[in-house]
């Protein structure tokens, strides 16, 4: 089985079938229309500074669920869940080191964990699609590439960093219809951040004028570079599959 | 002079001119076109909780600055100003009592304050003008009404309360263009959350179907009911003049 075998599957079905340690790849493709959410799990004394770093850079750091201190049920996004046990592979951090790649965190797990969840740009891939905007990395069944630019984030507290940005190339007679397209989710990264030569944002690498939208690997950047004592995050791709359609989260 | 004879002044001279103490009446008027934002200060320990309950409920909370503890410059959207001098009157609460309405706060200011600026749904209304939307309110130089809801936020940690809303009767043929002006200011509170009849959202006491915005008095109402040991906010009406335009606020 692969994971578009799982696009008409609801979320909470697949959570369970993670949570019982029968899926542990990736999951862009599970559960098509319904949102995926990065994870970032800190101690609460990390979890204020975290969430001054998410309001003063919304683009990068779209907040879907925060869990309530040592509980792991994300109650916004998925009643009856559990984030240390749905999520295919995690990462586990000890002073900015990966320690573990488990596919459950049940034996990490503390009562002074706060778990976040943040949107991801996959969110808004269904409304290109469906706008007729090709997306090529799904075209072409890879992940979605990533780039550092030299764009800061505004710091809050101990978190500072650049800001991650994932590329799409868009064919120049659709670039407006997929600012527009974008821009209604605000809430999974929202329009793109930049247009155009990447050289603008420091991205040295690569030709082509493209479209470059803040990207959820931000926040993760920002945290590692404390090297915070402990922290858990998803295995990149690796995703929470949320209940809410991906049309939910259209601003309004 | 009246608040309009300052609509052409910058948000800088007319905080300066609150801080000399030469400006202690309403705010909505001045500084036309820039975000007016409410105040809410409070100790850091509930600092925390007021982030998340913001997060869970952004329509009635929307944050647009969040001071680092003791700090009383808003450095996002007002570099240079101070919290504790540049609103006209405050309102400072002990144990959920009102024990001052100072024109300044500087002797109350302690070194474990956090201050939180809010959007306001005044941030719209130029865009509704715009529009060739009439604003009773502003027809009729009176504050903007304002009515408790049962709809009840989201509670985070110590916080939960019923949402506020603020009212404005719009003609029926331009109510479609009144939401989508406002949609695109979800930092200002965005669209309506309620369009029609008043008592299906609690309200008994108007007659008139008319249109609801969640109302920026929200947040304050919940920490209230909390009755905390110390907090300071602005007296009503008498807001923060940041420096972003309006427009810098529609969603992208």
């Amino acid at each position: 089985m692969k994971a578009a075998d799982y696009a008409a599957v609801s979320p909470r079905e697949v959570r369970q079938m993670i949570r019982e340690g029968k899926w542990d790849k990736p999951t862009p493709g599970m559960c098509s229309g319904h949102v995926q959410g990065n994870l970032v799990i800190l101690p609460k004394d990390l979890a204020y500074d975290f969430l001054v770093f998410a309001q003063r850079n919304p683009k990068p750091c779209p907040i879907l669920d925060v869990t309530e201190p040592g509980d792991p049920e994300p109650k916004i996004v998925a009643p009856g869940a559990d984030l240390s046990t749905d999520l295919p592979r995690y990462r586990v951090w000890v002073d900015g080191t990966v320690i573990d790649e488990p596919t459950d965190v049940k034996k990490y797990w503390r009562d002074d964990l706060v778990g976040f969840l943040l949107g991801c740009s996959f969110s808004f891939e269904g409304a290109l699609l469906d706008a007729g905007i090709p997306v090529r990395h799904i075209e072409q069944n890879r992940n979605v590439p990533m780039y550092v630019t030299n764009i800061q984030c505004t710091p809050a507290g101990a978190l500072s960093g650049p800001v991650v940005v994932s590329m799409r190339p868009i064919p120049a007679h659709l670039v407006p219809k997929a600012v527009l397209c974008t821009g209604r989710f605000p809430a999974v990264h929202g329009a793109p951040i930049h247009i155009g030569d990447p050289a603008q944002i420091g991205i040295a690498d690569i030709m082509k004028p493209d479209l470059f939208w803040a990207c959820g690997c931000t926040p993760q950047a920002a945290i590692m570079a404390v090297k915070p004592p402990f922290c858990i995050t998803h295995l990149p791709g690796h995703m929470f599959v949320a209940d809410p359609r991906d049309a939910d989260y259209a601003v309004f």
